[in-house]
């Protein structure tokens, strides 16, 4: 389903442009490679990447998975939700790290939602 | 295959299940963020979650590429004793981390042959 | 196409290795889990493996997907640059972390262009 598949590319880009605000916060700090600590908004960005990455390695296969076995006019929504989440907790973070709360859940609300569709979706073909 | 999409499904909430007893050892700890140092139960479970990203990252396309060339009933058993390896490395690691060894085998281990699986799959139907 | 899914298990088999010269370097290091600091030669080997993490989860789907739109004759070989980039980056950052942007270069210029690719052809597939 191509729309899924836009929902995916776009997960990507988003994440490729998280880290190159980390790229931008090391030049600003003046932190040299290895170091990942010393400036706090380099490593507040960098956390944002990390997080990203962690739930990355969830949203994707979940979002490919759920797509597999329902309409993809349910599953990409559910999917530009992640997209709207991580936009705000990237905001939130630079900004305060204790308000991540909001933008975190709606990062990882769709994809439970997603993970749970799939789950039905296996289940439901290996029985039948 | 819905018996290897349950595996990477379930592969998937275990992984988020771990991100989950971070966030519980980041409570415990009173460490704010965006401190990812200085509580030894946290950097502990910290480290279970990194590092099953890091596998899961190998795991999830060894699993699907191998079940793209191989019968789903060799394919669906190795994956699951990736899922039971995690439990094992888990538990070990939060009781002392130098005992990680086995837990640590018995998932990198299923990921290596799966990746091999799935490398003669892809070279068998390049020359075929 | 399995070209394109050879050069995934490749991608996948390379990053294992780079985890490998992980543990390696926390054998002669001497340092015990979970610190993850301490150690020149192991910090800038596990940023290797770490960098290398933060890229396969945008290029294994950027090539995954570009595969499905385009000729794996075009998306093989900028697979392939990705391949070469991350042995590049791994030899300069051991040797000196400063020098390793060529080899990052070549590894994430790959991936932006599978991944518009990808984006060209959801997009292409949608308002078709």
């Amino acid at each position: 389903m191509p729309i899924i598949e836009l929902i995916a590319v776009l997960a990507v880009f988003q994440y490729l442009y998280f880290g190159y605000l980390v790229g931008k916060q090391r030049g600003i700090s003046g932190l040299k490679a290895p170091a990942m600590t010393g400036h706090d908004g380099f490593e507040r960005m960098y956390r944002v990447q990390m997080n990203t990455l962690e739930l990355m390695i969830a949203f994707l296969p979940a979002l490919m998975l759920a797509g597999q076995y329902w309409p993809a006019v349910v599953v990409a929504p559910i999917g530009a939700i992640y997209l709207v989440g991580r936009i705000i907790f990237c905001r939130a973070y630079a900004t305060d790290p204790s308000t991540r709360g909001l933008g975190f859940m709606l990062s990882l609300g769709p994809i439970a939602v997603l993970l749970i569709m799939a789950l039905l979706g296996a289940v439901l073909a290996l029985v039948n």
